[in-house]
């Protein structure tokens, strides 16, 4: 790790996982937690990507996000080519501590598609099948 | 499937799947898909859970949230015991059809635990560590 940020063990963590202080996030069989970037003046939700553990940490101490891309297999800062960065104003882990939510001031769009939001479409039922509908 | 909601084989997108109005999505080597369920009047992220194929089918057929729940290894219907369902107003599909958002109208809390959304805790630096922060 680039400094070094320490995560609590959860075999460390004696009682509930959900009532507790320290902070132990599940990385999972992979190595990898999920997060959920939210806007922090909309509260939209912008995308949700994945993190190692190593990504966290240079999230925590830059306020910068990081990711882990599961397409390039690569640590990947948000923003690092196209410029549309993140600051992140809090982090937040939920009850089971196997997901986070990262809200962030995004600089531009947070898409790669150059759209605000990833979720750009919705669904559409149309009979049994559905289709979706362009939206931003 | 209990009724036959088709989803259309990623095999068969032949253009970019971000620019597609064909539903493809992409439930993993596990056969699971990551779902935000995000509050439909306060745009808050309420809770992350994953969905099968069959869940999500179930979820378009009935209107009602379903998931598949990883530890009880079950198809779970949000609310079915506690009673806090989740009303799906809109299904929403990321760039890369391998995260959904569902925009629900929740019934009582979102979490297991009784509080409103499932990210009731923030991370706080604590020099070189880090300490969980409640916050509802």
């Amino acid at each position: 790790m680039s400094k070094k940020t320490a995560f609590t063990s959860r075999a460390k963590i004696s009682g509930a996982i959900e009532e507790t202080n320290l902070f132990a996030p599940n990385f999972g069989a992979d190595g990898l937690i999920p997060a959920a970037a939210t806007d922090a003046a909309s509260g939209r939700l912008l995308m949700l990507a994945y993190m190692n553990e190593e990504a966290l940490a240079r999230t925590i101490e830059t306020g910068e996000a990081w990711y882990w891309s599961r397409s390039r297999n690569e640590l990947w800062r948000k923003g690092a080519t196209s410029g549309h960065r993140q600051r992140v104003v809090e982090i937040r882990v939920d009850c089971d501590q196997d997901a986070l939510e990262l809200v962030v001031e995004q600089t531009g769009p947070a898409c790669h598609t150059k759209r605000r939001s990833c979720f750009y479409r919705r669904i559409e039922k149309d009979g049994n099948a559905v289709k979706l509908v362009f939206e931003d």
